[in-house]
Order: structure tokens, then sequence, then C-alpha cells
């Protein structure tokens, strides 16, 4: 029989995004609710060894539902990668009284919640943040929503340019290993091409889809590229490519970088982040351990921490086609 | 066996919501690849008795995806209710060559479309456009991400002012029917109580979450009121009971309005709009008639038209206990 | 000879303001680079009376700069009109060891701070800060830029349902005595006609214009009117009014409200009440008071308060003409 | 006395800027107003010799005043450089029947507009479009109030992600020859330290700030960085003369870039083109040439091109020290 849970640490870990606040504020007035404490870990796994802890009450998390970044800040911890490390975290939470742990983060940050409770047998559970939805056992992650808008808010604002001066844009946005952001992006900013590191469409794909974009009387083009594109070339270098093939383009890059993480959450990300900071207390209250909170199919799941981090999310192929469409 | 389709008119009908401009660029561009002809036809059933089309391109359509409105514009139409009405406009289309037909819009709109089909057995598609997202067969309809977007938007910035001054504000936001944008929008800007019409919480209970407001050291507090609240009372009554009540209270009023219904669309909503332009034309050329597109579990699908009108969305009651955690 | 200044105290005071939080920031920080003490005063004078003080140096205003309202909070305070009230603040004051005053308002605040200097011979120097730019001695007034920019972008909303739909909208904005806001948002939007307090345009000539605007072609209007505009009619008068007059109009209202008030400060409002706050902090070390410090054609000034309360603004009557030009 | 002008041609030249639609559509509608033609030239000069005009009147011009980019595109055009290319366009304007010419855009443009006057006595009035707010005549240009809200807005959000993980970003924003934008959206945002081109502050300078900063208790720093800043090292040089100095900090780079053109025009914008237009063309309609419209302390005034292209603008470094100020 699983212990009575009387305090619940929450921390994040790992890149920000917007909604981690939101789900920090969901964690610990579910807390309240409940009628258990809540303390607030630093800096991640690193403020779990230094021991860097708050308590915190429902008046601690006023307004931040709508800010973007995290207040319990994030930090790389090589220490918490050793046992040693891990020991001393440990001991840190039973001396505070901490039962069990919510975990905010990616892919890393469950890696180390599950080592974390194989070791000490210490209830976790994890709530996927991030901006490139790169996690299975969720269809959103929180932030990607977010990260979506930002993306095309900035390249209309490009468009304005590239239509005044007839030009072509190759423009990088996040997505190492997923090319979530580049598909769906590209699809609502109406990009021309879209290259993402699921699919590789080869450089003579593009240069067709240039020329029949123009031949199709278009006056400018936008292009979207994940950072971790297939084509295994630099921006920089499509730019090169692009313009010794094709020279009557005028080709501009940008690369829109960090700012994708941050900015007031949308509607979506605080609603979820919500919903699944209840979800991630009540589980623990509940006995359970060792899973993600997610949304499936528009319902909060639980699913086990070990798929989530071994599983492999897929992107909606189709998705090409439809831009395919779009961009005829 | 179905006729073969060789022109597809397309409507925007009701009211606007953010989406339906991409709505109309995937229709008109999956003609397009499809190589078969597009007519737009402006404000809707009216246009169409009154022959006001145009033959579309994907040219026609350039720089639309993130515009709010509608460019094919919309009206009522009380001629279209009548059997002379319905002759015209199936004349006008029959002489333009239009072989079927995507309506974009809600509930009435779709009605329309059925009474159409019945009388001419003219093939018909809809596409859900709406902000109140009170459609059957779809999780989302065009314009309610957007909307959900715009109304916290506005509530954050209120917030400074309500937390500014100590202030209580009952803010009303769309919904005659369906208190989907209360609910969701409530949580997300963390409002303190939220009415919506599918539930009456009653007076008294909004009294307590005000007073329980209060004690637990809150200085300002946002109600968010569907239009069509439960409650029954105007939102201007309602501030008069509650500072007949709780004098203490210095309660502020804002109705947000129309500025909900406008707006460029949130990525998801152009994502949504272009995956279900395409799916409504695929099927209309696929000899498919009398359905909506609409997303349900994150796939485009199909849902009888008969079935979209009569059936009832549920709102997720979950939410309303999430709310109430919320605001402890 | 003036005595040495050793501590400051800020407070903000009437209604609050975009920038309000970022003229704090400058005033405390401004404090800290002379190496004098800060006291933030929260609640305006009702604060000064109750001894709501707190200590403030250069980490306590972190990441304010771009937030809306005021972290100082404001209230009204009718004890501070009673010499008792006065003589209570002016000790806590003392006790304090507050030897100067900042006061962030506007007209009415800036009585209050005379007053007192004229009782205790303390030294005040006002900060303008109001939306309704309606203060002599400063061609900008904290929050009003930021205003603008809300006001236009809701505008805007606004006129993607009123194109869609054929509409008339009136919408109602802030300022009870002056039409600034109605006047440079109703140009900045497009708007078919402006109503301000400043001018009794008549309601021949509202229909006049909405005559000329649809024999233009125009096939949707928008009527920008402030609050205290001279014809005197409520806005929703007006509507009935227009209505029957012209019954071919479809006519909404919006009220726009409180939202105006709120949000995070344009660049323009961040910059001027960083160099405010440091003019202001500066002049009172100079030995200076009774000063409002000001915006005159792009250049910080002093303005005694005693002008600026009782001075009248002028709005620019060419605005008027460019908006007639506009309209056509 | 000057000939009679009945028909005035537009055109917009150089980089697009935010606020060129509006002032576009002021000239078009300023045109109709005083009941003379009014022709859109595409593509600037190349445009103008390439004979690709188009007769504008008020509903040409609806709906863009809100939009950004140029509804009349732009291009550099290297034939106008030669005598051939002026007679070309000289003879394409004769013909049309156009007068006299309003040109929108930067020294280069203005440039071309007097060396036109020049060689055919044409008369030709300048409006100031161009995001870097570096001519000598006006305190704005269109675009500069715009670019500053934008780059203010995406700081912001880095900000949340630069505070969250305690790191050092390097911005680099545009301004190739002049610091305002670098200057006011640095001070607005919040940066610790500011590079621009008026100015050598020296390595030394921005180590030793970073250093103040961090003791000062600061955990994230922001410098913002013009594109021609005097230091003469890249941004990217500079993250690693950062680095190796001070190795504690993650410094991270993000160049803006061409997002900084585009987008909405505030509400300052909108009105500053809506008033230059009218002048511009209503200084035609007087006989006047030569000269730019421009904002002079409030005032629109006229200043002669020759000066307008020579004369350079200063920076107002008194903010320099607000900015050392606010970042104590």
């Amino acid at each position: 029989m699983p212990k009575t849970i009387k305090k619940i640490g929450v921390l994040t870990s790992g890149g920000d995004s917007p909604g981690m606040n939101a789900a920090i504020r969901s964690v610990v007035r579910t807390c309240a609710y409940h009628n258990i404490g809540c303390v607030g870990i630093y800096r991640g796994y690193q403020g779990m060894i230094e021991g860097d802890f708050k308590e915190m009450g429902p008046r601690s998390v006023n307004n931040i539902v709508n800010k973007g970044g995290t207040i319990l800040k994030s930090a790389r911890s090589t220490e918490f990668r050793t046992p040693e490390g891990r020991i001393k975290a440990h001991k840190n939470l039973v001396d505070a009284g901490v039962d069990a742990l919510v975990v905010i983060g990616g892919d890393g940050s469950f890696t180390g919640a599950l080592l974390f409770n194989t070791e000490f047998d210490f209830p976790v559970i994890g709530i996927p943040g991030t901006i490139d939805n790169d996690i299975f056992g969720t269809s959103h992650t929180l932030g990607y929503d977010t990260a979506l808008n930002t993306v095309v808010d900035v390249i209309d604002k490009i468009r304005d340019t590239a239509s005044s001066h007839n030009r072509l844009f190759l423009i990088e946005v996040m997505g190492r290993d997923a090319g979530h952001i580049a598909l769906n992006a590209g699809i609502g900013a109406g990009a021309e091409e879209i290259l993402i590191p699921e699919e590789d469409l080869g450089l003579e794909r593009l240069l067709d889809s240039l020329k029949k974009s123009k031949a199709a009387g278009k006056s400018s083009s936008i292009v979207v590229i994940a950072e971790g594109d297939k084509i295994g070339k630099s921006v920089f270098e499509l730019k090169d490519y692009v313009e010794s093939n094709f020279p009557e383009y005028d080709v501009r890059v940008s690369v829109l970088g960090h700012m994708q993480r941050g900015g007031s959450p949308s509607c979506f990300d605080r609603v979820l982040a919500s919903r699944l900071g209840v979800k991630a207390v009540e589980s623990l209250l509940e006995g359970q351990s060792n899973y993600m909170v997610g949304l499936l199919q528009d319902k909060i799941t639980l699913t086990p921490l070990e798929q989530a981090i071994k599983g492999h999310t897929e992107i909606d192929l189709e998705l090409l086609r439809v831009s395919d469409i779009m961009s005829i």
C-alpha cells in the first residue's frame, strides 16, 4: 500500500516553454485544494541537490498563468547524473518532508525522474513541457501551441517584406529531431515548401518547387526549415545553393531562434497546463507513479514514463500533402 | 453513379469567424490541384440567389490565410427560405456550371445546404465555421481557438487594472447557447468564477465564491460570464446584485462583444481550415454529399449534416472542477 | 537652501495606465544610482495615511518594465482630503525618513501633491500617468501611446466582422473630457467619423457622413465615439437614432471599456517612463519642487504643477480635417 | 508660376516599412479630395521606367491602413541611375498625364527624386519611410515606431527564456549607421548594455557592465547590438569574446533580422502616414517642390530634400545615460 502523501515537490527541467508557469500554478493549487503541502524546487535537479526549495501556497502563484518562462527556473545538472548527486537530492527531499515529485520537462527530465524512482522508490509523475511536441504519449506538449502562434506571427511579418520586394526567404525554426513546428507553422504561414527531419525531400524538389511557384505567378516565397532537416545543409548553405541555381531570386535567411520559447502562453496551453497539473497531483495522491500525464484524443491520460521516453512520435505525413496542395 | 464534378462553388454564411478565409483558400486551391473549376459565391445564400459569383483560381486567394473575416462576405437571406428563392439560386448555379457546393458556416447554414440538396439533388459538404464551438461532429469549429486567445488577451489586460485597484470585473463573452468560450477562456485567464448556459450554479454560489476569494487574500477578481448563462440576469443586473450583497467590492462590467469574432487566425485555425478545405473538396470529388467535415480525436472526419445540425455538443464538465481548483 | 534629500517616496494614484511600472522602476533605480533610499508607497495617498510602505532597491523592480498596471497599486482616498488625513500621512513619511515625493498620476493626484507641499513644505514632483493624454505641460502622458495601439488593434478586429457583413459599428472609447484617443485611434483605424468632446459636429453631419460613405461604395463603416462626446447621447441612443434614419444599416455597438487601460506598455511609453523617472528624481535632488516632468517637443521639461492642473490641453483640430480627407 | 497639377504619381522605393501603405492611402485619398487624379507606380523607379502604372481612386486603397509592406511594391533600379533610364521614366509619366510625384522612401530614394527634378523640372515631394529613423528633417520616419514595438515584443519573449536559464543574450537589431532602434528598444526592453554605431564604448566596458550586472544579483542579461555598432565585431565574434572572458556565462545569440521591417503599423505610424500624405499632396498643389514632409516638434513641416539627404541625424546621447541608470 502506498505511503500517504503529505507534501509534493515540483520542478521544471530542460528548455523552458510557455505554459510551465501555468502548470506550476496548477500543481501548487491542486495540492492546496487537497490540503497537502507543496514545495517549489528551483533550477531543476540541480536545485534538488542544493536544497534550493521554497514552500508554496495558492498565493505564491498569483498572476503567473499568463507568464512565459518558469518562475522555478531551469538548469542542467551534471551532478544529478552521479549516484552521489542523486543521494544528496533524495536526502534533501526527505529532510524537507517531500513525499512525491512532479517533474515538468522533456525526455531528459523524465529519464532522471525514472532513475530517481528506481533508486529510491520515490513516487514521480511527469508533465510534458517543451515547444517541440516530440514526446510520445501526448498529442500536445506544453508550449507547442504557443510556439506555433509565435512562428506564424513572425512569418506573417516577414511576408510583408517578402512580397513587397519579390524575395525568397529561408526561415529556420526550432525542431532538431521533430518537424512538428516546421510543418504546422509552415502550413499556417502559407509556406511554399517545408523541410523537416522526418523526410528527405531532396534539393531537387526544393528547386522544382521554387520554379513551379515562380511559374504560378507568385511574386515571393517562404521556405520553412526545421533545424534538424534531413537535407543536412545549414540554412546559409541552402541560401548559396538556391542562389547559384536560381540567380533571379534575391534570397534572405532568417533564423528565428530563442524567441520561439518565450511569450505569454496561448489559451490552449494555459488550459492544458491547468488540467495536467490537476491530474499529476491527483494521480500521485491515488498512489500512481512513473507516469506522464498527457493529452490523447482530447482526454487527459497516463502513459508510463518508460514509454514516453522510448516511444517515437510520428508526424502526420498527410500534412505534407496538404502543404503541397496549399502551395499550388 | 455520381455525376463527375467539374466546378465547385464555395460560400460563407452566418456569423464570420477567423479561419474562414483560410478555408476558402484551401477549397479554391484544392480545386485547382485537381484541375476543376471553382466559383466564389458572395454574401452567402443571398449571393447565390442574385448570381453574385466570381471564378477563382489559386492566385485569387493570395495572402488571405492570415486575414480575419471572409473575403466572400456573409449575409442573411430570407429569400433563400422560400422555394422560389432556392429555385433561382439553383438556376444560377447550373447556369454557371457549378456542380457541387462547399458551405462554410454554422447550424443554420447547414440546414439550408441540406434542404438545397434534398430539393435539387445537389452535392453539398459543410465546413464548421463559428467561434462558439457549438457544432456536433467536430471538437473544434473554425475560429474557436482564435477567439479563445483573443478573450484571454483582453482579460489579461483587464486584470492589470483589476489588480491595480482591487476591483471585481464581470466580463461577458460570446456564447448564447454554449459555454465553451467562457469555460476555457475563464480557466485560461484565471477567472475566479465562470457562468455558463449549461449549468445553473446559482447566485448564492457566486457570492460564496467571491467571499472565499476575498478571504483567501485575493485582491481582485474576474468573473467570466457567457451571454446565455443560466442565471438569466444581464451582466449589469449581476453587477447590482453583487454590489448590494458585497458593498466592499468596486464592481465593473465589460462586454467584450464583436471583437471576439475578428482578428488574424491562430496557427491551429489556419491548419484546421487548410485540412478541412482539402477534405471537403476531395469528398465531393469522391461522390460524397450531405456531410460536414470536422476534427474528431485529431483526425479529419465526416459527420452526416443531419447529425451535425441535430446533435448536441457537450461541454467537458470536468473543466468546471479544474476551474474550481484553480481559483482556490 | 534646500535640505539634502536622502530618501524619496514614490506612489501611483488615480486610474492606472501602462508605463506606470516602468516609471516606478526608473524612480527606484535612479535613487539607487544616486545612492539615496527609495520607499514604495502602496495604494496612493491612502497607503501614505496607513503607512503602507516598502523599502525598494534596484532588484525590487526587476522584470516590471513590460508589465501593465502598477505594482504599487492605486486607490481613492477620501481621508486624504481632510487635514487630519494629510497630517497622518506626513507623520508617516517623516517617521520613515522620506524627504521628498514622486507622484505618478493625473490632475487629481497632482492637486493632492500640491496641497501637501503647501501645508508641509514637502518637496514633490509629478509624473503624468493617464491614458487620456489630457494633462497640460506634456505632449504625451504615460499610457496614452499604448492605449492608442490597443484601440486600433481592437477596431482592426471589429472591422473584419464589419466588412464581412456590411455593417455599421459605433465604437465607444475612453475620453470623458478629451478626444485624443478617439481622434488619433479613429484616424489610425480608418474610422468614417469621429465624435469628440471638443467639437459638436451635430447629428446631421453624422448622417450626412454615413450617406456619403455609402454613396462612395463603402460596404461597412466604423464610427469612433469618445465617452464624453459633445452630442450628449449615449452610444446606444446613437444606434437607435442612426437606425431610425438609416434603416438599411445593420448597426452594432461596442464599448471598449477597461481593456484600454491595461496591457504591456509600448516601447514609446517604456522609454518615456524611464526618462521621466530619471528627471523626477534628479529634479528633487537639485532642490526643485512643485513641478511636473513632461515631454514637450521631444524634450524632457518641467512645468509648474499648478499650470499642469489648471492648464487646458488642446487637441489638434487639423486632425479632424485629416480624418475627413481619409474617410472620402 | 507653377503649372496646375492635375495628376500625381506615387511610388515606394528602398526597403519597405510599416506605414507605407497608410501613406499611399493618404496620398490617393487626398488627391481624390482635391479632385485630381492619382497614379500608383509599381516597384519604385524601376516601374516608372517600365510604365508599370495603375490609376487609383479612394476605393483602391480600402483596408490597407493596417497592413505592413507596400501594395505598390519596391525594387532596386540600376537603370534609373542612367540618363537613358530617367528619360524613359519621364516620358512614361508625361504620357500618363502625371504632373508631379510623391516618393515614399529613404535617402537613396530622395536622391533619385532630386535628380529627376533637376533634369526635368518635375515637381517632387518626399515622405520619409524607413524603420531606421536616420533621415534628417523629421523626428520620426514611417515604420520606426512600429519597429521599436516589434523589437521590444521579441526581446520580452527572449527574456522569458533568459531569466529561466540565467543566460546572457546578445541580440542584434537593425541599424547599420544609426543606433536609434538599438538605443530606444534597448531601454524599452531593459537591456543591460546597448552597442550603437555612434559611440565606441569599447569591449572593456561591455565586460565591466556584465560583471557589475552579475554582482548586482541579476540572473540574466540582455545586450542589444545595432548591426553597425562601432566595436566592429560580428555578434558571433562578440559571443566568443564574452565567453572566453566570462566563462560562467552561457551566451546565446539572436539576430532579429527582417521581421523588424514587417507587421501592422502602430497607431502612431498610421496617423503620421495620414498626416504626411495630406501635406505631401497639398504642398505639390500649392506649387512646392523638392521638399520632404516630416514631423518636427509634433508639427508637420517641410525640409528641403537636399538637406534631408545631406543632413545628419543625431541620437540623443542622454538616452545612453538613462540606459546606464536603468541597468544598475
